[in-house]
This record gives C-alpha cells, sequence and structure tokens, in this order.
C-alpha cells in the first residue's frame, strides 16, 4: 500500500497544493467579527474539496457561530466508523510587518508552505481530505468516514459541544481523528496523548474616569498600569508558581516512575534554547522543561495595553489598562473551577483607587488518551511504516478544549496524529508547514485506515 | 484701564473666537512626523495673527526640528523687555472615539471651547496675542514686548535650548510671561511658583525572538509581558515610595512651616475624588494629596503594550513588552542624573530568561519661581483688579521642562500666570477651555503689563 500512495501524492502533488492554497488564501481568523462572510467561503471550499475527493454527501451545517462542514462516505454501516476533526479558522495575524510574505498569500520557499493556517489547521486538515481521496479512488477504504470540520477551534469552539449534542446519530463513530498537533521532530515521530485544558481571561482596571496628566495627577491618583504591573506580578511566587488560592488542589501529581519514564523522550535543552533565542529556560522550581509543559500547569499575559502607544512621548495618566491572562491546565482541574478561582482572586487583590473586573473569554479541560486502545496502535504501526520508527507518546502543552469534550458528548477516544513541528510557527508570524510533513502526512494516514480496519 | 479692556473684548469677542479657533483648527501635534506640515501652518497663521495684532516684525524661525515663531514690539529700547513664551504644538488625540466632536474641529458648547490646544496651549497663548492688540490698538503699551512661540513644548522642547543660546541677543528680556499652567478655580486664582521636572522613559523587554504558541511554551519560557509587570511592580514599594537606589537622594525636603503655609491654599478633597471619580486618593505614605503632586517626585507609567490586544483571543506567548514610565521630580532632581539612574536600575532588575532596554525619551528640570520679584507682584496686582481677589502661590506637579532652561540660558525669571483648570482636560479626549478664562486672561494680561510697566 506505501508504493501505491507514494505514487498517487507523485502524480497528485501540485494539484494537492494549488488545493490546499486555495484554502489558505481566505482569511477566516475566527476572533475578528469582520471575517464573519471569510468563514463561509472557507465552509464552501470545503465541501467542494470532499465532494471532490469522493464523500458521498458534504454540507455546511449552522451554528450559532460559525458553520460547521460535514461530509461522509458510508462503505458499510456494520464496519467501524472513524470520524475526522480538524478546523477551518485560523490566529490572527499581527503583528503584520513581521511577516515575510504576506499571510494569506501562501508561497513555497526552502522547502516550506508559509501562511496563516498552512500547519494550523488547513494544512494538517487538508492531508486528511487528500488521504481519504487516494482511498476511495483507489478503492482501498476498509472502514466508514466522517469529517466534522470546525471554524471555532480558535476561539475555543464555544458553539461545537452544542452541535455534537443536537447530532449525536450523525456524529456516531469509533473513534476520532486528529491532526492538530506537533511532532517531537521530523526525525522523532510521536503521537500526542495529552493535552493541556485552559482558562483565558480578560481582565480590566480602572483607575480615573478619564485619562489625566501625569504631571498634574502622577502621585497623588492610583495609575491603573501601574496597579495592573503589581496584580500580574503578584499571581507567581518567586519560584514561578502560581499564587491563586486553591490553583494545584486538583493538579495530577505524576508519580516519579512516570517521570523516569518521559524523560527518556529526546530532548534538547540546547537546541530548544537557540531555536527561539533565550539565554535560560523560566519555570516552575523543580520541573524539566519537558515537565513544565507536559505536566504543570502555567500561567501566562497573552497581551497587556494601557495609555499612550504611539510614537514619542505623552505625559498621561491613564484611565484603564487591559490584559489578557491564560492559564494551561493538567488534569485533573476543572477549567471553570479555575475560571471562579482567578476572577475572585483577581478582584479581591484590587489595589485601593481602582476598580478591577474580570471576565472568561474562553476554555477547556485537558485530556489524555490510552496508549493500549486498538486506535492508538493502528496510529503507532503506521508511522513505524512511513517513519522507520515507533512513535513516542508525547504530552503536549497545547490546549485543544473540544478533545476532551467529544469523550464527554460523544463517548470516543480520539488520536492526536499530529505531523507539525515547533518551528512551524503557529499563532505566530511566518507560520510554515514544510512541504515533507506535509506529503509524510497524507503518506502515513492511509495506513493508520489499513491498521485501524484490520484489528476493529 | 480695566474698562477699556472689558469695551475692547466686548466689540471684538467673536473676531477673537473666529481668529482662535483658525489656529485650533490645525492638528500640530508634535509627537507625530506626519503632521510636520501642519507645524509650518501653525507658524504662519501665528506669524500673521502677530502683525495684524501689531507687532513691528514676526518671523518663522528654523530650528533642527519643529520651527519658532518670533514677534516683537519695540516701543523704547530703554525700557523694560517683556517675552511672552507659548507653544502651538499640541498633545496626540487618541483615543480618539471618546471624543464628544472631533479634536480638530472647535466648537462651542456649554460656554466652552472645545478641541486639542483649546487650554494648552493655543487658547491660553493666544490670550497674549489679543492682550498685546489691545494695547497696540489703544496706545497703552507701557514696554517692549516679545514672542517666542514654539513647537516642540510636548515634546521636551529638544531645540529650544539650542535655538536660545543661539539667538541670546534677539530673546534679551526682562522677564518671561507664560500661560501655560492651571489655577486652583474660577473662584481661587493662583499663580504657579513651582513646576516639577521630568524624566520620560521608554523600556522593552525581549524574551524569545518570535511570539510563541502560549500552550506549547507556557510554564517553560519566561513571557516578557509578565516580567515587564513584575519589574514595573517593583519601582514602588507599599509605602508608594521609589525603589530606584539615590532616586531621592537630591529630593529638596520642604520644611513643615511650609508645608503648614502650603496646606492653607483651598483644596477639596472630596471634590477632586468625584470630579475624577475614584475612590481613594493613592501616593506617597506620610504625604497629602497636594504635597504628592507639589513637593515629591512621582513615577507613572504612561503606556503598556505587548502581545495579543485585539478582539477575542490568541493564545500567545509574547515576544516583546514595552512600556513608556515617566518620573516627575522636584527642585533639587537632576533629570540626567534621574535618567541614569533609572537607566541602570532598570536593566539591573532584568529578570532571568528576558533581555532589558530602557532609553530616555525627553525630560527637563523643576523650577522655583519666588514671589519676592517685581513682576510676580505685578501678576499679582493683575488678578486682585480682575478677580478681586489675591492670588495663591501654587506648586503645580507639571513641567514645562523649557521654564528652568530659560533662567540657564537667558538669566531670566518666568512668570506663570496660568488661567487654565483642572477640568479643561488637557492631554485628554475633550480638552477645553471655558470661554469665562479665555476672556478673563485676556482682560488682566493687560494690567499685568500696566503695573509691571509702573513699577520697573
Amino acid at each position: 500500500m506505501k508504493e501505491k500512495i507514494n505514487d498517487y501524492i507523485e502524480s497528485n502533488k501540485d494539484r494537492f497544493l494549488d488545493e490546499l492554497f486555495g484554502l489558505l488564501r481566505i482569511p477566516s481568523i475566527s476572533a475578528r467579527s469582520e471575517h464573519k462572510e471569510d468563514m463561509y467561503k472557507a465552509c464552501e471550499y470545503l465541501k467542494k474539496s470532499l465532494l471532490d475527493s469522493g464523500a458521498d454527501n458534504a454540507e455546511v451545517m449552522k451554528t450559532e457561530g460559525h458553520p460547521v462542514v460535514y461530509g461522509e462516505k458510508i462503505i458499510d454501516p456494520s464496519k467501524p466508523t472513524v470520524m475526522v476533526y480538524g478546523h477551518y479558522d485560523v490566529q490572527p495575524v499581527e503583528p503584520l510587518d513581521l511577516w515575510k510574505s504576506p499571510p494569506f498569500e501562501p508561497e513555497i520557499r526552502d522547502g516550506k508552505i508559509w501562511g496563516r493556517g498552512a500547519d494550523d489547521d488547513k494544512g494538517q486538515m487538508f492531508m486528511h481530505v487528500k488521504a481519504f481521496e487516494f482511498l476511495v479512488k483507489e478503492n482501498l477504504l476498509p472502514c466508514n468516514v466522517k469529517f466534522m470540520l470546525e471554524g471555532e477551534e480558535e476561539i475555543g469552539s464555544p458553539n461545537l459541544g452544542k452541535f455534537c449534542k443536537n447530532n449525536l446519530d450523525k456524529l456516531k463513530c469509533d473513534v476520532i481523528l486528529v491532526s492538530d498537533t506537533s511532532m517531537i521532530g521530523q526525525d522523532a515521530p510521536s503521537i500526542t496523548t495529552g493535552l493541556r485544558g485552559l482558562s483565558y481571561m480578560e481582565v480590566e482596571v480602572t483607575g480615573p474616569n478619564r485619562d489625566l496628566h501625569s504631571g498634574l495627577y502622577g502621585g497623588a491618583v492610583a495609575n491603573p498600569v501601574n496597579m495592573l504591573a503589581k496584580m500580574i506580578a503578584s499571581l507567581t511566587d518567586e519560584n514561578n508558581r502560581i499564587t491563586i488560592p486553591g490553583f494545584y488542589d486538583d493538579v495530577m501529581e505524576v508519580s516519579s516512575e512516570e517521570r523516569k519514564e518521559m524523560a527518556k523522550a529526546p530532548f534538547d535543552l540546547e537546541r530548544y534554547k537557540n531555536e527561539i533565542d533565550i539565554e535560560e529556560a523560566v519555570g516552575e522550581e523543580g520541573f524539566t522543561t519537558m515537565e513544565r509543559t507536559g505536566i504543570r500547569p502555567s500561567l501566562d499575559v497573552n497581551g497587556i495595553w494601557g495609555g499612550y502607544t504611539g510614537e514619542g512621548a505623552k505625559t498621561v495618566l491613564p484611565s484603564k489598562a487591559y490584559a489578557k491572562i491564560s492559564m494551561r491546565l493538567v488534569p485533573h482541574q476543572k477549567s471553570e473551577k479555575i475560571d471562579e478561582l482567578f476572577i475572585k482572586h483577581f478582584e479581591s487583590i484590587a489595589p485601593p483607587g481602582v476598580r478591577v473586573k474580570a471576565r472568561k473569554l474562553h476554555g477547556g479541560e485537558g485530556y489524555v488518551s490510552p496508549t493500549d486502545q486498538t486506535a492508538y496502535k493502528a496510529a503507532s504501526k503506521a508511522y513505524e511504516d512511513t517513519f522507520g520508527k515507533k512513535p513516542i507518546p508525547f504530552r503536549s502543552g497545547g490546549s485543544i478544549p473540544i478533545i476532551s469534550l467529544f469523550e464527554e458528548i460523544l463517548g470516543v477516544k480520539s488520536i492526536l496524529m499530529g505531523f507539525g513541528l515547533d518551528s512551524d510557527a503557529i499563532h505566530s508570524p511566518n507560520e510554515n508547514y514544510p512541504l515533507w510533513n506535509f506529503f509524510k502526512g497524507i503518506e502515513t494516514i492511509p495506513l493508520f485506515y489499513k491498521y485501524y480496519g484490520e484489528s476493529s
């Protein structure tokens, strides 16, 4: 089968890229309301792709937010069903001036596809559409396939839970297949077996009712930016532990046995530091870099703004300051509980002279996927065939909140066959996806179907 | 003379406002390079105003930055000379959406002139031009008058010192008259006898070399926004004292005698808090609100930015964070020394994992003007005539860095006859200037000339 796949890829690769580029050109930024129309464009594009690739039917299904593209091919209702999950929405693109080529004008340079969504998740999702096309065209599909491609992953999938509940029959399946994560390296394939949860907040600090002259008032009126800085500073202590009361109560402590096992994964701290140009990796005292993102929660300011931020000097004592603050959570922390702890704590530490508001922007639960399930084993074998080595089960620091919801609502586990690399700069300027990884994904995925079909 | 002035104002008030509005319509924002042409427009406008008002000659004089408008009327070289200083440049206008009417389309509502520069300093400066017109037209000028109107006050007058040095003869005078400050209230006239100095910095904190995914890296990489918050938080202690080593070394401690004297100035803390809608006035332990802005230094973040600040949620661990941080200084703190102390300290407290840069944006020295000089007494009498009560000598928290430079370079004291009010919202959206104050200024200024001419 491997040879057939490679022949198919070889004779269709330019068309595959053309089709992907068409999708990458649509600026489907879910966080920005001005892109509402683009979300529909991306849906129609994917619907056509699914039909052209061999789906029996495909449709654009409305939600209260951005729509979902659903497609299916049922070869035999008595056979198992794989559902592919992906998302066609992308992250915002600011700061625009750091992009070497425009984010929505994809191009190939240095063996990589450059553009917003090249990896996350248009590029990775599209590998599944093309792997599916190969299986259909070559009559090799061993089971039923469904596609559920959503448009709100980057804003926390606020409507997909409800969508799943309303379409339980339609979405019935035996396993969910997702490519929306990274592997350790091109020479170190890995399957993500853990994800962190997320609690994402926006906070607002108000001082005086208008911007004041910092000379006339400075020293006598609490400055909301200074106060916000003090509040943020107090959220972590000198050991880089989060100070919110109760924050660690539910954290699953990983045994030293397990930690030893995890430490076997290849990780080069010097390369890690060099790649992002930092002199020191900084995190919670007592844990390694891999552990800090894999099994420990974190707190980051994702954005901050207030006062005068233009060219030159303006002597203003601002009326307001804002920050976006998010926490990554580990099993068994519950996102909603953390939301509440954060809001209560943050409002309680408001210094005199300012008013503080905190509200949740989005969130979701963490996830752990066992390595002894049939689908995991099928995926592992597929990687072994195409990479020549067994993939490493890996706990990622990222979050795909919907994955734990799938388990809760649909009762189905997900297999996270991510083909991305850390250097793909997802969520950053100059997002990219190596051609090697794109085609390696299309090569590996059909083998998953083969082994999964054989064993189930 | 008072009657004559009031008659003159009465018969010319509409024209005075028309002429001022023409100046207010020019968006002469000195901090923004795109307004370079507008600076010249404002100059030409003022040059014509001075000539129309009776100046013997007027010219636009180049500097390395924005030009200076100079004008003069020499009635008798043996008589004393008053030099009026003012500035035609204005502060930036963001946030634009908070303005009730566009900043550069001045209008009158509720007895006030609304627009950027209505008070600071176009409105106040223009009172002098019209008071001068009255004195010339009515043949009442008792001394020589010079005007020096600059275009870089809001960015720290970087070129005016050099301009003064290069034009020592031309600028020879006996006293400098400035209206660029506030008085305590319409019923509490005051003359500013002290100003704070300024040291204005921009800082940059760099973490990783690109924005990272906060899930994949969060917890293992120092976040520049969190680190900047910690650094800013550490700049002041729990008593709201500034922690920069050596910062208070040169602060002139004011005797308890003097503090008692100052405390006699009318000040209503409840009204102060209500007007800017704060529950508590917060500042250095052990000092009153008036003292905190009058005789004590302060530190304020004027602006902060970093990461994602748009709509919705973006899970980014930013590469960079920035802040504009300024300190108000009191006699005898030296701006340059404080610049150095700040930069050295701020760079020294950089936490592990980030790089920190600090640079000076602008600055200047504080100023104290004695109340026993001839010109102060003349100003005091003028206020007494028009307000019916003696003005209070008052130390303002603001800075006009050039005032101390005038003393250093030209060897001349300045009299700060400010007619603004704290509610004029200078540097803020909805800057305004009550018509009452505008005309009261035009009424009071000629009386200064009268008394000054009589006594010198």
